[in-house]
């Protein structure tokens, strides 16, 4: 049975990507994705939008509880990406996040990206706030409050 | 008339993005987009990665000359991000990249991410590399080399 | 008159670095230092941490209030550092901090570290995090709680 | 018998510090040093800056071959610094570094700083390049040329 992921639920970006779930345990997280042409920049390779988005997609889901389960929301403060291979068309690229560790309300991960070789692609670190779950229309909140 | 820049002129992911150019200079460039119901994670607010593209982008054009002319390209070797304030869907993002110097064959640059009130909802740095052009069919060269 | 700022008063690492206030405003800071031997690497350059320790302390003195009244104090979360040019023994370097915004208790600080020509030496991200002011002895607390 | 390091065989600033090795491979490194009051801030706990020294160094050591045998040298393009945790007068701090993957002249690595507790005190990721061996007296070039 594939597994699955709450965040992913309601998750229209995700969807667009097309990505599919291999692994989701709290605290880590492998996802997959083809590079479409619609992902690709003016050089012909995988925008580094699009894998920073699947990179993200990980750290998100290893943030979080797979089962939603939570009075609290765990979302990315910030982040440091650094591009090593470049991606390509009809390529399939993997994303393995993994924590770091916590401390209070805030949390570092490690996310991989890998391509089909599994040559490297991006390597990020992933910074983490925990915040009260946001009401519907409320949205003023700062990430880091 | 509208500005414009070479790296958009066949870039299908900053098209699916409806990104629209308002300045667009070497060392500098502003553009924005609105969040459409696909930018948007579980949450309902803009996805993490759907920012980074538009700052990416803005990115890309303020190291590149917007006519093309060059033998080499540079592109985004690393970027670090914070997210300050989430998006909401149906709101129109602006991104302003800034050239903040360059070094050899390397880059800084500084691009903010606003919402339509003002406020700031990304800060990223990024880190540019020059590298020769690839060639048709050859993307195996590192980004760093 | 020298300006002054109040987290110097016993500062017993800026000290030792031998570190001169030119500016100090709450936002922004200004200060210098001149290379000594110990404060170089195996390499007969500027050791990146002494250049670090330079602009971490610009930066903090630019999050806190230069007379030292508030309940709170603001410390580094975080710093990205990008090394550009070596430093070199007996040049003096002057550090720049400057509040790129505020949100909440977290902050954006640019720190930019030059040598005496005036080329960059490196560039530096700061974020910053409002705590409250710690109880002597109770060190226990997280910077990020 | 105590590992060594060439590259801390004439490193003034690690000699002040009080620098010691407790692993030294191609790759990773183990060190440690004591915080003495001159490392402390204006709030009594460990500068920034001096953590950052300690865990560059263990950074620097990783990079460089420990018998120093090599027409290149490998230096810190940047670093992205997470404080977690303060740091006591007096404590003992060790900094451990790994190499995370090499690309062309490019690297990533790993760092962690722990305090006598076990407990996390900070968490760097370091960029490394690889560049030529300065010549005595000629250190104008770029750390990312």
């Amino acid at each position: 049975m594939q597994p699955t992921h709450a965040i992913l639920n309601n998750d229209p970006a995700a969807a667009w990507l097309g990505i599919e779930v291999e692994q989701a345990e709290y605290g880590t997280a492998r996802i997959s994705m083809t590079l479409r042409p619609e992902m690709l920049n003016g050089f012909g390779i995988a925008h580094g939008g699009m894998i920073f988005t699947l990179a993200d997609t990980a750290f998100a889901m290893a943030c979080n509880r797979p089962d939603g389960e939570a009075d609290t929301i765990t979302v990315a403060s910030g982040c440091d990406i650094d591009f090593v291979s470049p991606g390509r068309s009809g390529e399939r690229l993997t994303a393995t996040a993994l924590v770091r560790h916590h401390h209070g309300r805030s949390g570092l991960y490690d996310i991989t990206v890998t391509g089909e070789d599994g040559r490297v692609i991006a390597e990020m670190r992933g910074r983490s706030r925990t915040i009260n779950r946001p009401q519907p229309g409320n949205y003023s909140a700062s990430f880091s409050a």
